[in-house]
């Protein structure tokens, strides 16, 4: 069926539903380029202020779902699972439940993304691992996972490309932050990989990009629901982002983070129990998905597999046994150099993070893209000395800051004047919040 | 000044105002290349929903008017004038008002425009016109309206490039419909042309951009304080468009119209009395024109001797002087080829036309663009039998659709299903609105 563009655009501009064939008109039109981004970005930010009903969206995912390829996993024992988190600043849970779950029976195939907004990406952050190929074919993906249990790829041409198409463009119009748009493109990705099971990661917080639990929750419910619907099983966590998880922001050091966590050990001098949160919640989320997979029969079954295997040193095993699949070298894992250590004028304790301007610092820095053409400079990125909660006095640390350039460096500058308007320092101690607010489950 | 693409448009979709240094950075980057056209529709389509204060709607205007060249008549007697329409269905008096204006002693640098949304374009319809050159230099064009007092040409590379970028651009985005977009457009535009005085047709009801008075009202407010913020003289017409204007709706339909106004005559049997709302407006206008240039001290006599240039043929004479100045063989004017005549199955009277809707149907004839590439059916249209408070008979005919293809196209059907539902019969007469509802000056 054919329509006017600029009649669709003004549709959803007055605030109309579309049918799924106006749907589909837009969404392969802008694929095959017969619809220019000048009008997808229009109509992008149309729905950004007019939302989608509920129809709306299960026709847009189920749309994009089927512009592409859909993987068959049903020939193995058990439920594929995967987990999804909507982004946060800090967030490498990826890297540790992934071989967690697979250590302990479950098949996860995944398919990540690239940094969004102010926040990190699980590709970005595999790629700073010396030749790790992220770009498997559907073939050697679908094998990884029954040979070893766990594969993590981009999203390939074939595999949902009209979201891959719109995710670019939404990323440089300011359209990222809408509802219906979030909701269809997290799906869609997911029911393309085959998967029995999903946990979602929704964060809510100064760094996510739903601010508040409610909102969050609206979303963790949207998503649910579209499972439900594909008669998927469902787990989700909200998640607590006021502050970056962990110690570390930028894909080299959330790498070598990730390793510590696995291996139990320091990193650049960071004691192991510095990155309590990222393991927990890492944990925790692995083992929803071992529960989710049938290798357990509870969550908190599940909890005590993942646990076992990243004790064990399985997880560990596991994580070297993906590299080497997909041809990372760990060893060869850079170093990155600290150009600027930031330091705090006042003392009293850290009590607010305005984490996604930590997010967008380190993104100044070079860890992630203003615009998608931008390069990644894969070993920049910042160290978080300080967390909500913890002591500081005048002249101690707050920020280590690593770029390739000096410390006088204008975008290093502008990073560590960033920083400093990000962080909150208050006479009283604050109470530190849950990680981990809420569960659920269809 | 360097700024983020994205942050900017994520400024003005949560509704913050920009600087004059962001605004400059927006547009001359637009202009340049700089910033690609999928982030400006992003952006106007933010403007359009959250719009923009007086202070960066003033300084809107200024960078575009400021992107090109500017007209200078300094040297001429008396103050030159231009019309600006909002825009209509079948509004062709730039045609009429200009030659009665000029030949009443006036002087006439016109800039118009092209088709926007579901309304014709000066220029379009004056391209119907075998020869006739819209491209003349500002040399020329200058000239031109020192010798004959006046010029219609569109819009160069040299005036407001910015404004022309941008123009084009919200037209297939349904980011016309913006208020200070609108302001700063038509403005700016204005401003370059070097005009002392300046006549405003705001057009209101269902085939105008603004469907209320109120909203002509606030439009005409917007522009006169422009105006007067450059010390211009104008004055504005608030007019109804609940039906097209005069009979016809297409490019050389309209010169046909326009011609049969100048010298009061029928055109395709359609006798000149059906002309009389397109012609009395036409004459108002002009009227006003003659006035703010000077040429008589009042509005009423200016009307007085714009009726006295058009019934002593001087205004015909002009249209001719200025169609041939500019290579127009007025001789060679096609007679466009009917397809298909619809008619009604209903008795009554027609009480409401859905304006929006017939202009829509004409360009779905070919009388105007659904996208910027395509290209205009110059003989493609609609004549309109009958109007609001015209007695129908079944079976009468109240539309001759006009169209390269047969009426059995697919296209020739779609309008004439458009034309059936954009029209209501009923029992009862309805009044005819007044076609000038209010009048203002600065």
């Amino acid at each position: 069926m054919s329509f006017l563009p600029a009649e669709l655009i003004k549709k959803k501009r007055n605030g109309l539903s579309h049918s799924r064939d106006e749907l589909q008109f837009i969404v392969n039109g802008f694929l095959n380029g017969e619809l220019p981004d000048y009008q997808m970005s229009a109509w992008l930010m149309s729905v950004f202020f007019k939302g989608m009903d509920p129809n709306e969206t299960a026709a847009l995912t189920d749309i994009m779902l089927k512009s592409g390829r859909t993987l068959d996993f049903s020939n193995l024992s058990g439920l594929t699972v995967d987990k999804h988190s909507t982004g946060g600043v800090g967030d490498k849970t990826s890297m540790i439940l992934a071989p967690i779950a697979a250590a302990a029976g479950a098949r996860v195939p995944m398919i990540a993304g690239r940094g969004l907004g102010h926040t990190g990406g699980t590709l970005d952050k595999l790629e700073s691992i010396p030749g790790f190929r992220i770009n498997l074919t559907l073939e050697e993906f679908q094998e990884q996972v029954e040979r070893i249990g766990v594969a993590i790829i981009g999203q390939t041409a074939e595999i949902c490309p009209a979201d891959k198409k719109i995710y670019a463009l939404r990323d440089v119009t300011a359209t990222v932050e809408s509802l219906p748009l979030i909701c269809a493109s997290i799906m869609s990705k997911k029911l393309a990989e085959g998967i029995g099971g999903l946990v979602l990661d929704v964060k809510f917080g100064s760094g996510a990009f739903m601010k508040t639990i409610e909102a969050a929750d609206t979303l963790a419910e949207k998503l649910m629901a579209i499972g439900s619907a594909h008669n998927k099983r469902v787990a989700a966590f909200l998640t607590n982002m006021e502050q970056p998880l962990g110690r570390f922001i930028g894909n080299t050091l959330e790498i070598g983070e990730c390793v510590a966590i696995l291996k139990n050990e320091a990193y650049l001098s960071v004691a192991p129990e510095s990155f309590t949160d990222c393991r927990e919640l890492s944990l925790e989320l692995a083992g929803s998905m071992i529960w989710l997979s049938g290798r357990s029969t509870s969550h908190a079954e599940g909890l005590a597999l993942a646990r076992e295997a990243l004790d064990s040193g399985a997880a560990w095993s596991k994580f070297q046994e993906l590299c080497s699949a997909q041809g990372g070298d760990l060893s060869r894992l850079p170093t990155p150099r600290s150009c600027l250590e930031v330091r705090t004028e006042q003392s009293g304790f850290v009590s607010a993070l305005n984490t996604e301007m930590i997010g967008i610092a380190a993104i100044v820095l070079g860890a992630g893209r203003l615009k998608t053409t931008d390069s990644i400079d894969s070993n920049a990125g910042i160290r978080i000395h300080k967390k909500i909660g913890e002591a500081v006095k005048e002249g101690e640390i707050l920020y280590t800051l690593y770029a390739s350039g000096s410390g006088d460096d204008p975008q290093v500058q502008r990073s560590r004047r960033m920083l400093l308007d990000a962080t909150t320092i208050s006479l009283q101690k604050t109470d530190v919040p849950d990680l981990i607010a809420r569960r659920k489950v269809n």
